[in-house]
């Protein structure tokens, strides 16, 4: 694709895009849905705080409006409809831009779904893109609403900061999923390894990598945002994402320690399964290292030969079973003797 | 959660808060318990030193009372009680706020357990919040009982070092109980390789993975307390932080140097049972590789040919057990060149 | 080879060198395909952008001439004739040099084939070296072609943007076919893990370590052209280069994750092979186990003793058979016990 | 421990702590042994150099008495009696402190065995405490008598880097046997695989992981001794450190290239092992494969059935025979077909 | 050994030091071999280019009396004759001082062989010393007889930097001759894995660790270089060293690489071993599982009871035939859909 052409890349997952508008201050709230993206153009240059929230990325026309009207660099405007954008923050002076993916954990399919979000924070709005209607934001709406000190006092970038962690949060109901999977295949390791429980091993494994790929840049993202000198980020909520920041590593950590632990339950399976075929082979060998040689001796004595001077004694035969008895015992007890009993 | 609400995140380990005080200089010394905390609030701008400790953070209102009292932000009282924090040191000048894991080893479970300590550290009081009543702290309680010089002389910041000190010095506790794991687990392998020894590597594994994720962040935690600039934190003591840093360097290289170790393990384990199984089927393929050809032998004079001459020989049957006895021994011997006996 | 020596270092892919030249401004486009190299000339110092392309690089004589026009260092026309680069960038003054490599999957061979292009970046113009006539490129002329607003207005660095980035979205198409290769093998690991699979896994490998060894030093080099501080490169183009930058980050970061995905399928295809190992060893195991003892006890009644008493029984014969019964049977519960049925 | 006791810890290893004390200049020469640590107190700023060297450190009193005379800071006293300590230095204006680990290769347990060594490096005087008498240090001592020109010519810092360097020098040696055992190991692979050998890789490793935990920061500790500016270090002498730096760089480097060697090693014993046992496997096969089918037809003519025609016919023993023999080759050469004889 | 004196360590690979001498300028050339190194003394500070080239470092006393005339420091005379240094370069103000290793593949060994290399670079000379005559430094001479324009206008530090290029250029040859083997050992791994192969495995990766040993610090030697403020090196040559630092990175990335790929070809030759062993042991099971049952049957109507009415019926020995041909279908069919077969 030519840079600048807005094609998006992706998955529709959305029938018609939803754009939502909330608009306030310390002592005001003006909340609606918008039918159309012009009603929201009036509020650009306004002092207080607006929020234009819009799901669906898919159509373009609305996002090309969006761009026009509030002057966006053609770059950004490629990045928030092509989904497959690395996290990243870009400051370009009327406005910050920064895109991150929002995970859930489908338990139908026990895979980690990504949604990619797009922030476009600018003195006196953000405008927020999601591929499609999500309930991780409900939470910040709801904060607005009740008319709660802190968000309602502060800027945009607060806003902004609000969103990412109610995201950053939602990651570690994921860790816990992904904590639960692991203690899951510990205890069912315990009691007998399966091939299941491999491909369970590996299927987390997966995962991880996938989740890991994703929360890492996250890390720059925040970072980048800390040093970033802007009139538009108010140096006291700094102190705000520094908090979502040290989440996030702290998500890293126990993202690595998982892949620490899911690479020794690996050598675990490995060993019991070995283990096992261990114990399988003793039994095998016991068995036949035993009973070979008696079959041996049996079969000796099934010859026909003509002259076979034992055949005819009388306690030959008792003998025999002595002498089997004897070998079987001797066995017994030097496998007992090697520790293989 | 929204940030700036209190919850208690984590297991309520104790019945009801329990806060202590200790008010102190060079030659006086003032310590009592307390029944309500607004009886510590008299002591927040009074010279000398306070050490404020709390046991017990589940009781929100106490902690929040101290949020206000004390003038701390809101994330730092959030942080305070939820107990799933990562190690950091915070400067918001008017205090320093630090969090840090207190580990210990419960020989019961065989677990290390982690329990979250919170300081608050302003200009002549210390802040003190642990989950539960812990007696690592007793002996810098001792220390400043028994009018030690330097510690009486110090302010708060030090007072701060010894506590940090006397949580990292019990790290080493735990490095030891690892090591004698370690040797166990050694001795074990020299003698016989069983799945538990196996269960045991993982396990070890485990919680070393575990320990290394609490310790490592100290590190930078310290390392940040060295690099502050604040009025509360006299240069003086920098050297004595400078100290502790270098005890955790010690303490993660330690625990690299047994992650290394016990990888080694896992291969020596490995390799033991991996010659065991050879070990037996050596066994079973020299018995097996004797006797059948031997059985086939007399298997072949078990036939019921009524035109067999040998049958009729009379010495056949001698000539037999000659064979028997020679291919017995020809396997013997090629056995034993190959190195197999 | 002493350095300044021109000597063409690589397999020569095309017999003739192609030479294209596209000169433009917004308003004006002339495009013509040269006999002579002489005929570009003329271009070096004339205002709008000049872009001269050459296919083909064993034309020592072509080069050197370009050399000798547009003043460039000895080490520039050694670099661009060696296709050995290592990708770099690096600042001349008078012009920028910059030596990457543009990557194609080649579906018969099933191998990332590699071709080095080189850019010569002066104030008014760009001279782009292929080693053959590619199709990465024609996109970009396309969008000059059609008068597009943006190239059209820009200076030779823009232009040098808009080819490195056809190059990097490239890329992307071979990593969609790495996926692709992951995805079916491992939907035939599911299946029955074979010889092939593992060969598959090892080339699949390799070509992701070639590709890695192309792709991180871009990284690098993009790095270094938003650093360089040079006039003939506009600040306001470089939000373009660091957006290529984003997408290099992207590409590497896929291919660790594809490799951490290979190395898991490695421990998963080893462990299925162990684990269909096993139940072949189980299978023997059972047949042995249980037919050696019976073959023995027939054995046993096979012998020629005189005095075997219950030989003569009448219903000795049917008790063997109750007996037989007996132990296959009571085999076949103990393993069933064991878990091996 | 509370900081600023001073307490032995470690083990003891010499009886009576033993003082000796060399006082030099270009032209002066005066040595001694002390049985008191007094006598030493009037060289404290006397301008030549004076070396003290003091072996033991379980006497705490007389070591407490060289803190007070030579006013050294509490941690530096508690780190010299403290042998657990990582390598450091500090700088403390008046002086500064440095600790390190003397390494030997104990030749009957095959550990490597340390030692820890402090010195206090002040503007006239150089301390050096030792866990017990060595004779690292003899050699810098029979320099100084010698009336070598460099080292009577320079101040305490040339003392300290020449006791150092010693030290490091004395690593190589550790080196040489770590890299002998390496070769005695490879050789007898080559021969025969053992568990001792595994057992051998395994304490070799270990070794290394100490080794290498006990030199890393003394890469580090020379860097910053490099760094600091204090007028007790001359910068003319700054070059000899940076040579010992080097030094103990390529100690690291060795140390590495041998663990990943050592990793080889690893891989090559199991594969060595595993083609042993496929070997064993082989052969077992072989007899299994080719013998089973021949005692089958065997026992198949042992039956007593009265109506085998086969049983009278005269030639059938020989067919048999014939049978038998047309098996066993068909087997051969099918195995040979298959390259596993 | 103590600093300053001056010993020669390593192995004496020639048997008398052999002293060459070039100086020129533009226009002119003077080459003559020395018989005594005085000979050189009077070109220390004329101005064109003087190469003083001594191949051999046991010769001390040759040594030491250019030490004395070129004012060098002890270290650098130190270190030139011990062998055993890691490549790096010394600014000491008069001159500068570069040690490095040149590497050869030794056809006869298949081994790396390692020669040390100095350079003394001063403003009007360049003396360099190696082991032995060698052949890579001849290629410069020539260049510097033949007139070509650029290393005889330039100073000693392009004539180091022509030497240093000289020596990278010689290890990609290396590199070819390690990427030939892989080649090598692919194709073999392709047909038949054998032990040798493994051994071969090994020691080239044995090998790649000394090599990149001894490549890695000559990355940090050009970079120090490419940093020196000197009035020895020119500004406008350090392009020609950022050259060959570059060079040597594709060197390193190649190394690593070719590292990644052997711990591949390592994991296929596992991997392709147990899959061979796989295929035995399911030779071994089919035949065993097939016969023991079979042989059973057959031990069945071998027994000698009295009353056995099969034995006594007309057709059982061909409904036995039926019933063993049964049995045999019915494992082969078994075993075909379990794809064993």
């Amino acid at each position: 694709m030519s840079p600048g052409t807005l094609v998006h890349v992706g998955e529709q997952k959305i029938d018609k895009a939803r754009i939502t508008l909330i608009n306030y201050d310390e002592d005001r709230l003006e909340e609606k849905e918008l039918k159309r993206i012009e009603e929201s153009f009036a509020y650009k240059d306004t002092p207080p705080v607006t929020w234009i929230n819009i799901d669906g990325l898919h159509d373009i026309e609305l996002i090309e409006k969006v761009g026009t009207r509030f002057e966006t660099h053609s770059l950004t405007m490629e990045d928030i409809v092509n989904t497959g954008q690395r996290p990243k923050v870009e400051d370009f002076e009327d406005y910050i831009y920064l895109v991150f993916k929002m995970l859930k954990f489908d338990e139908t399919t026990s895979h980690i779904a990504s949604e990619q979000v797009s922030l476009i924070l600018g003195p006196h709005y953000l405008i927020s893109f999601q591929e499609t209607e999500g309930d991780v934001f409900n939470f910040v709406r709801e904060r607005i609403r009740k008319g709660r000190v802190h968000i309602r006092k502060s800027g945009p970038d607060y806003l902004a900061y609000a969103l990412i962690d109610a995201v950053v949060d939602h990651y570690f109901s994921i860790l816990e999923k992904a904590g639960e999977r692991i203690e899951h295949i510990e205890e069912r390791l315990h009691e007998q390894p399966t091939p299941e429980i491999l491909q369970n091993i590996y299927d987390l494994k997966r995962e991880l990598i996938y989740f890991r790929k994703q929360v890492w840049p996250i890390r720059e993202v925040l970072s980048t945002w800390q040093k970033t000198e802007s009139s538009i980020i108010q140096e006291a909520n700094k102190v705000f994402i520094s908090d979502v920041y040290d989440h996030t590593i702290q998500v890293i950590d126990t993202i690595e320690s998982f892949r620490d632990i899911i690479s020794g339950m690996m050598d675990l399976y490995l060993s019991t399964v070995s283990n096992k075929m261990n114990e399988v082979m003793k039994v095998l060998t016991i068995i036949a290292t035993i009973f070979i040689p008696l079959t041996f001796v049996a079969g000796i004595y099934g010859m026909n030969f003509k002259y076979m001077p034992e055949l005819e004694w009388k306690w030959s035969y008792l003998l025999l079973w002595v002498l089997l008895i004897v070998i079987f015992c001797g066995m017994l007890l030097y496998f007992r003797r090697k520790k293989w009993l």
